[in-house]
């Protein structure tokens, strides 16, 4: 098809015009075309992070469409500058793919960053970014943002007495996955397309959140100038993402499960939430967006307790020990 | 082998205690360990840019130790900070590798990264990255540098009557290449382990430059400070990249080939050199580390003439249309 060919077929050139035509207007000092991007930092300082999406391990392309690898690729960035207590102000690209990737599914993906930024965190554009021929495809991308004056917030500050608080949904994207595996593969476990016609709605907002998710990225900031004493990302399961604040912080999180909706077992050892989750003092209210779902404790035995006990489940995702590739 | 470990085996925390423990002490404001990295920007300005590094395309592993594709990942993206006229502050590395990578392979890179950084660029430091499964190792490696106060120097400043100059090796890593290519496969294709012993000190030399290159990384900021008009990365051959050069700047550059050394044809069309291309006022003198190579004049037909004419040969290369994953 010479309507939409290869990347193979093209030069490094035309697929950046692809690619640079689809995304917003630069806002940098400096943006895409010379050899590294210039962003101002107005405060003396810059948030910065990378998260990489693997095919294989990380999405399937019988689920995932190039408009939802970008913008998930942007969303898990986005969410990370916000743990911080920032707002992002830029995304750089390294896209590397193999060269019979349609020029369309180049596009798609740049559709799917742009709209991400748009939605999730408006004035945040891609600002650079890298081509690359590989067998597998990959998106690395690093995400920038600024503080605004304020100090980032960090995971080690929450101080017992502190009111423990969410952000952002805890669950739905680790069922999505669940029904990803259990309903969308042939009988020798190849992922296939999705119909979603046959799911109910809460089934296809779990499929969403997975596919698509939308982190509070903005909740991020507000978080900060409300005072929170410690932010982070919830991205490896609720119970083990506690426990790693706890640990920085030296204190226990007391998590009440009554307060995590109707599936607390989904919340508490999801993955892939991008959520954020808080500590603020007490005496504080909790910003729009935020919801208690526990208190700070003094240090005990346990980093994490729900309901005043050891949490039994699977405790949540190590890339490296969890993954399997025989299952599909 | 219970010494050394396949990724595969280790928690994602184990691998990254044994990347951490190789790798400088931070100097950011917040380095490894939360949700994000936060760094100093002292004049409220960052530079940023990213480069991927990919298993077949970019590196083969007969070839490349993991110490020098720790190195070279380094050393190709601080050239581009370099590049800007900036020094580089931190690095982001996303690595994503097969799970039966040895953990010495991983430790190895993070060696080379850190040898890089302390020998090109003292006081760069990697701050933050991402770990990731994947069937293709793939070393993505953000670079995040500070302008000391002055603007970037882009690719668009020259003007006629300027001097065109460079700093670093022209021609060396595209040979290199080519001796990989020529001496170190065996007979069906397959890359095997270089014996430098039977290679003469030139020899050595070319295959250094191409799998541990040191660009003039500090010579970006010379370059900045003694007026540099015009900077960029010679990373695709001096034809092409300063064909960029000219069209961003709107002038022909009228190169002199008796001043490229021994091997002219290898210097303008040789590929990875990560030498810096620059423009100065005649009036100026050209920082350490610059030679002259020709003059910026007004714009003609060609962007690039190479002793009054326009050059015949190889003009660079471009990852799309010139990977060819059968050449072996």
């Amino acid at each position: 098809m010479t309507d939409d060919p290869r990347v193979g077929d093209l030069g490094e050139g035309q697929i950046l015009q692809a690619i640079l035509a689809r995304l917003g207007e630069s806002r940098a000092e400096v943006g895409p075309g010379d050899d590294a991007a210039v962003l101002a930092t107005p405060d003396g300082a810059v948030v910065a992070t990378v998260d990489t999406l693997v095919h294989g391990p990380d999405f399937r392309l019988a689920w995932s469409s190039a408009y939802d690898l970008g913008w998930k690729s942007a969303a898990v960035n986005l969410a990370d500058i916000a743990a911080m207590g920032a707002r992002p102000t830029a995304l750089l690209v390294a896209l590397a793919m193999p060269d019979d990737t349609r020029l369309s599914f180049v596009t798609g993906l740049a559709d799917g960053l742009r709209d991400a930024c748009d939605s999730l965190a408006p004035g945040c554009v891609v600002e650079g970014g890298d081509l690359t021929v590989s067998d597998t495809l990959t998106i690395a991308v690093t995400a920038l943002g600024v503080l605004g004056g304020r100090p980032a917030v960090l995971r080690s500050g929450a101080r017992p007495g502190d009111v423990v608080a969410v952000a952002g949904d805890l669950g739905a994207a680790g069922r999505g996955l669940a029904l990803l595996f259990a309903r969308f593969r042939s009988d020798d476990g190849t992922p296939v397309p999705v119909d979603a016609d046959g799911l109910d709605r809460g089934e296809r907002r779990d499929l969403d959140a997975q596919l698509r998710p939308e982190p509070p990225v903005r909740a991020g900031e507000r978080a900060a100038s409300g005072g929170a004493t410690a932010l982070m990302d919830v991205s490896d399961g609720l119970v083990l993402d506690a426990t790693r604040l706890a640990d920085a912080s030296g204190v226990t999180l007391a998590i009440d499960s009554s307060s995590l909706g109707g599936d607390p077992a989904s919340a508490l050892s999801g993955g892939e939430d991008h959520a954020l989750l808080a500590t603020f003092p007490s005496s504080r209210a909790l910003p729009d967006g935020f919801r208690a779902i526990g208190a700070v404790v003094e240090r005990m035995a346990e980093a994490v307790l729900v309901d005043g006990h050891t949490h039994e489940g699977r405790g949540g995702w190590d890339p490296y020990s969890d993954w399997d590739a025989a299952r599909g």
